[in-house]
This record gives C-alpha cells, sequence and structure tokens, in this order.
C-alpha cells in the first residue's frame, strides 16, 4: 500500500492498521516520507482521531525507532515519573530524593523549559557545578548509588517523536490527544522504568487547558502504559496559578530545598507528598497505607534531603547550596507590582506570570536561547490570600531591565483582585489508574 | 496573522477570511509558504470543507495569480465549454466547429489526456500538422476570423493552481469539491469568457464516482461562476460506459468528423446538439426554442464542417483528413476482445477501457510520456446491445505489444454480459444553472 493510500484511509476517517503506522514511523526516521506528506496525515490525524489501538501502535513504533535505556542492572523497582508541564513546577526535585530516600529507584530523563513553561534540567543547572548530561554508564551506576539520577537525555530516545514534533510545531497539528499521548509515552516506554506515574496538569499555565481534555489525555496515557506492559498511574493536578511561591530556575531550587526541610509552601508539600505516596505505591515495596507516613518520615527525618545532597555531589554540583542559598546565583534587582485594591487575589495566572518570568531572562523563546539562573517572580500572595492596597503581590527579579517593562505587563495582567474570598478548585482534581 | 494561525483556524472547522485565503494563494504563488504547511491545510480543507463565499475567495484569488486572456477585441459573445473528463470524450472537436457555424464564438483551452483520461489537445495533434500552441495574438485572430479555436494554454493561467494541485496529488488531498471547482473556475474565470456551459460527468469513467457528487460539484462551479458575474449552466452526464465507439487519438478524429457529417454515434451526437444549443441559449444570440433547430441545421447543410475545415487549416493541420481517413495515422494491428456468451452487454467499465487504451499506447502514466496517436480501443458493442457468443465487443488497435496482454486484460474486464436486455440510465442526467 502506497503511503498516499495511507493518509488517504485517515483522511476518510479510518483506522490505520499497524502496518499502515510502522510504514509512517519508519519512513519519519529514516527520512524517506517528505515532510509534506507526513503533514498531511497529521492533519488527518488531528481531526479525525486515532483509536486507542491505533495510538498504542504509534507510541510502540516510536519507541522502536531508537535506543531504549536498560535498567535491568540497577537492582530494585525502577517508577518514572513525568508532568505535562506548568509553571513553578519544580515537583520532581524534592520527589527524586523523597522516594530514594524511601528506598524506590525513580530514574528521571528531563527536558528544558521553552516558552512559559520552566524545564527541570535548567533548575538543576542553577546550582554551581551540576551536571546533567551523564553517560548511560554513569546514569545506571548513579542510580544503583544514589537511587535516583535526574539528567538530559543521553540516548536517542523515540528520535521519529522528536522530527515528528518539530513538524507538528509548524503546521497546527499540536493539539491532538493521540499525538501527545503517543509523545510522552514513548518516551517514558523508552526510559526502561517498571512503572509510571503521570502529573497531568489542567488550567491556564498547562499544555490542556481543560479538566476534561487533561482526564482524556490522562486515561489514554495510562491506557498505553497498561498495554504496553508498563504499570502506569496518572494524577490529574490544577495549573491555573502557579505552583509555589517562586517561578525561576535559582528561586525554585532555594523553594525545593525549603521543602525537603519542610517549610515549603502547601501545594508543593501536598502535591509532592500525594506524588511520592503513589510511587511508593506502584514500586509495589508499599503498602497504600504504609506510603505517606513513609514519605513524611524521610522529610521529617531529614533522610530525603541528605538524598539531595548525595544527589548533587555525584552530578557534581556544589551541595554546599543547601545551608547557604548565597551560593546561588542571586538577581541583582527587585520590581514590585502591588495591589491596586484592598481585597483577595482571586486569580494568578500562570501562563502570564510564566511569561513574566521569560521576559525577565528565566526562560528562553529557542531552544538555543541562553537563560539568566538568578531572574524570576517570587509569589508573595497566591490565589486565596488577602491583600491591602499597595501590598506586593509579585516582585520581578532581575539583572538585565531590556525585559522589565514586558514583564512588569504580564505580571500585572496576570493578577485579578475581588472583594470576596474566591472559590478555588482544589489542586488535585483526581486520579486515572 | 500568522499562516500557523490561518491552518490552525481550518483545522478546527471554522472559515477562512478572505485576508487569509489571500494569504495562502499569495504564498504558494511565491513560494513563501513551505510545502508542510500547505499541504496541512489542504487536508483541514479537505476534511472540513469551504463554504461558497470561501470558495470563490479561493478562486478569485487564484485567477489572479495568473494572467487573463482579454477577448474583447473578439466581437460577439463569447461562451466557453468545460468537461471535467472521461473516456472518449470528443465532445470539444464536433462542439466548436458547430457553435461557431452558429455565429457563437466558442475560445477553448485544453489539455493533454492523463490516467484513463483523454485529452483534447492529443486528439487534435493526431491530425497532421495541427498546431495547439498558438500565440495569445494568433488565438484572438482566429477567434476573430473562424469564430473558435482549440488551443493549449498559452499563458500563465492561475499558476498557483498548478502549484497546488501538484502538492494535491502526493498528499491525498485531490477529493474535496471546493478544491475541485475551484481549481476548474480558476481557469475559466481567466479564460475571458461572457457565459459558460460545464459538462460534468459522473460514473466509473468520471472523476466524480456518484451523481450527488456530481451535482454538488456542478451547483459549486455554477454558485462559482455566477458570484464572479459569469452567466455559467452545467449538465450532468453519465461516464459509467465510453461515449462514442471510439477511445484513442485519430480514432476519436475519425468519429468526431463522422458526427459532423450526420453519422455520429447516437449518444455523441445527443450529447453535442444539447450542449451546443444550451450554448447558444446563454450566448443571448437565440430564444430557447430556435437553438436545437438552429444546431441541426448547421449539421446537415454542411456549415459545421466546413468550419472544421477552417479550423483545421488555420491551426495549420491537414484538412484533407476530413474527406479521407487514410491521411490520419493508423495502427498496424489489432486484437478482439469477444464474447463469452450470448446476451445483452450490460456494462463497459469506462476507467477500465480507457486504461486499455492506455495500455496499448493511446494514453500516458506521466505527463512527460509520449502517446501513440494511431492506438485506442473500438467498441463494436455499446451498453445494451445484444450479443452472440463468440462476438467482437471491443477491439485493441496497436503497433507496440508490450502492452497487449495488459490492455487486453483489462478491456476483458471492462466487459460484463447479461441475460436480460440491461436498465440504463440515461446519458443526460440532468442540469444545474
Amino acid at each position: 500500500m502506497g503511503f498516499i493510500d495511507v493518509i488517504a484511509k485517515k483522511r476518510d476517517g479510518y483506522a490505520l492498521s499497524r502496518e499502515d503506522i510502522d510504514e509512517f514511523v519508519y519512513g519519519v526516521s529514516a527520512a524517506n516520507i517528505p515532510d509534506y506528506q507526513v503533514s498531511a496525515l497529521l492533519m488527518a490525524i488531528v481531526i479525525r482521531g486515532m483509536s486507542d489501538r491505533e495510538t498504542g501502535w504509534l507510541t510502540d513504533a516510536m519507541v522502536r525507532s531508537g535506543d531504549r535505556v536498560d535498567l535491568s542492572d540497577v537492582p530494585g523497582t525502577k517508577v518514572g515519573k513525568h508532568s505535562t508541564g506548568g509553571v513553578g513546577d519544580k515537583v520532581s526535585i524534592v520527589l527524586a530524593p523523597i522516594v530514594a530516600a524511601c528506598g524506590v529507584v525513580l530514574p528521571k530523563l528531563s527536558g528544558r523549559g521553552l516558552g512559559h513553561t520552566g524545564g527541570t534540567l535548567d533548575k538543576l543547572e542553577a546550582i554551581p557545578g551540576f551536571r546533567v548530561n551523564l553517560s548511560v554508564d554513569e546514569f545506571i551506576r548513579m542510580l544503583t548509588d544514589v537511587g535516583t539520577s535526574i539528567v538530559g537525555q543521553t540516548v536517542s530516545l523515540a528520535p521519529a517523536d522528536k522530527k515528528l514534533y518539530a513538524l507538528r510545531d509548524v503546521t497546527a497539528t499540536v493539539p491532538s490527544l493521540p499525538l501527545i499521548a503517543a509523545s510522552v509515552m514513548s518516551k517514558k516506554l523508552a526510559e526502561g522504568s517498571d512503572a509510571l506515574v503521570l502529573d497531568v496538569k489542567c488550567g491556564h499555565g498547562a499544555f490542556m487547558k481543560s479538566e476534561t481534555d487533561a482526564r482524556d489525555l490522562a486515561r489514554l496515557m495510562v491506557s498505553i502504559g497498561s498495554r504496553a506492559g508498563l504499570r502506569t498511574e496518572a494524577f490529574i493536578t490544577d495549573m491555573d496559578a502557579p505552583l509555589g511561591r517562586a517561578v525561576g530556575n535559582a528561586l525554585e531550587v532555594i523553594e525545593c530545598i525549603e521543602t525537603l526541610k519542610g517549610h515549603g509552601p502547601d501545594d508543593i508539600t501536598a502535591l509532592v507528598v500525594a506524588l511520592a505516596s503513589r510511587i511508593l505505591v506502584v514500586s509495589g515495596r508499599y503498602a497504600r497505607p504504609d506510603a505517606e507516613p513513609a514519605v513524611r518520615r524521610a522529610l521529617a527525618s531529614g533522610r530525603a534531603l541528605e538524598k539531595m545532597r548525595a544527589m548533587i555531589e555525584w552530578q557534581g554540583g556544589d551541595a554546599g547550596v543547601l545551608d547557604d542559598y548565597a551560593r546561588l546565583p542571586r538577581a541583582a534587582r527587585r520590581h514590585a507590582i502591588a495591589a491596586g485594591a484592598d481585597g483577595y487575589v482571586a486569580a494568578l495566572q500562570a501562563d502570564l506570570v510564566g511569561r513574566a518570568s521569560m521576559a525577565v531572562g528565566a526562560g528562553r523563546q529557542r531552544i538555543e536561547d541562553r537563560i539568566d539562573h538568578s531572574a524570576g517572580v517570587v509569589i508573595a500572595k497566591k490565589p486565596g490570600e488577602s491583600v491591602r492596597a499597595g501590598e506586593t503581590i509579585l516582585e520581578l527579579l532581575y539583572n538585565d531591565d531590556r525585559g522589565l517593562g514586558e514583564a512588569s505587563a504580564l505580571a500585572s495582567s496576570a493578577i485579578r483582585i475581588s472583594a470576596e474570598p474566591p472559590v478555588l478548585r482544589p489542586l488535585l482534581l483526581g486520579t486515572v489508574a
């Protein structure tokens, strides 16, 4: 069957066969299907959709397009964690040492920030000396020694997905649950974990704006994982406002350390405890009633903080930052955004806060842009908190004032004040297992 | 608005604005929109559709992408004719001299055959010396002198359509009524006629397989023409079986001459008379009751045949062919396909007959292939006619026997014999005005 016939099949709303999908992904990898045919099929998929079975085949073909990490030499159950991304989402950096302190291995391949969304690798690189580019051998040794490691993609995981994503980005074919699910899950399956916990975010600062879409995406990813033999569970969590009180790389590292010390913001702590507990359960090493107490003990005893120290040291970073935040880069200047009226913070729109942070240099527009690890936004008042006119709600931290005007406008527009206390939806919106 | 936003709009089922469509067509012409973006939008259009208004704007933008023929120096009303193509469709070659003989100008820009469908230019070139590449000046002079002229596209009509079509062909985005209608009508509007009569074919040998699709396409093209100020009417006609008894270039020229002499097959004669009468009426020069008698007089008096002579002479061809068919190329060999049983010809599937003709060398797979003007298929028995076992139904005429095996298999598979006389649908299925 020629590739034009494959395109025509999806155009007319029919399901693709496993062979059709293999031909597609192989052709994308080998670059022997022209981009204009790939994008025509992508658009047909976006509009016509794909069944769970087709999506599973697509995921599998993308996994097979590249390498798979072999973690069989690492003892114990390995549990992966993935967030669909948001603003102020530093959860992995707190979660990894907690889970490792509880004796479950958490291998983590992370990415960089782009647009209004931050990236875990950028945050860790705010720590002087921290290396995210470990070899596969180093990654495996570190997982065996420490129980966790957060690194960049050292091997070529699902390269077909990377090529597809680049084309989707410029052909308006990004918003498709099957394509998004296959993209995420192909990388997760290639990472070689035994189980996976997903954090699917929804709201202004997330890729999925609506809770319904987030739930559908979670359901689809859990289905793909299960079909592929990877035990997968998902949380649906709110991302209307940023997580925590810090947005920006060094600022978020400080917040992570504070959380490990037991002084973190309520939302970060609650989400980390929920995710970590679930990871312990899906690992099979903990019964459900034992998981949360174990997590809380790891925090209270300081064992989680010590795991963080071990992690930073293994990856060449300055572990002195744990005790002395002055060792982290610090922005020279501050600009406050104050409340215009008495009342309550009704909303703090996450994408606008993320873009304000990007405007002061903490994020990047294009993947090749340099970032300022010290810059960012501090959230003095979270949604639901009361304010008086003139009180600071957001504070911009920066060195270069070229982006300040834009950042200030974005930050101001993110804030909504109400006379009455707002009704906010809970952080944890549901789970899919 | 960026072009990605235009793609996203149609992806989500919204109507494009006139500016969006202009940006699209201009970008295709100027080649500053990459093919992968164009094909993504085309797929979105195929699946989501376009309103008549959007289709009209698309047509207009494609007209403006190139030249327009200015026929204002040619006296009288100019009426265009266009067929959506079929097998054995030699109607234009008979129609043009009849209409001109009745005093109405019929300018005709034609194309070449491709796949199972023949092309008027190829047929005319079977006449020794016949030139289809006139300059615009020659075209205008000939229209003034003779009243008709059938030529290739001497100017760059709707070049954006040409580019789009090339991409549609390889991205499974051909079957879309709005795209097909805009493609046809952009060229017709650029041709500079005052009115237009369309022959929209449906059935096995036509682009539109179903009568419903043909009717929708006709309605859409008539609507586009009317909105653009071009009085447009359409016939819906059957193309389940080939038109006439000859398929192949020189063979069809002979059939055309025979029809002009009053000895043509019933179906060709009926269709030509119907189309010619309608053209006389839409020209405004004839009242409805006078048109058909005028057409019949032009045929019976020999004036139409003399117009054909003038046409051939003007275009450098050997008008001696009108009296001596031996001056046309003639195939050296014949192969008969006989009936396997007594009964009636129930069907003669046009696309298979067309492909048989192509296989013996009368047509081309790719536009650069050479053709054999003498080759083709003679239809000894038309659908509805009775046959005895062993009687010839189709005859293949050829020089090169390399394609004979394939042609013979195709021709055989085109034939269906029934014990009872078949119920055939009429040739003329309806009109849209």
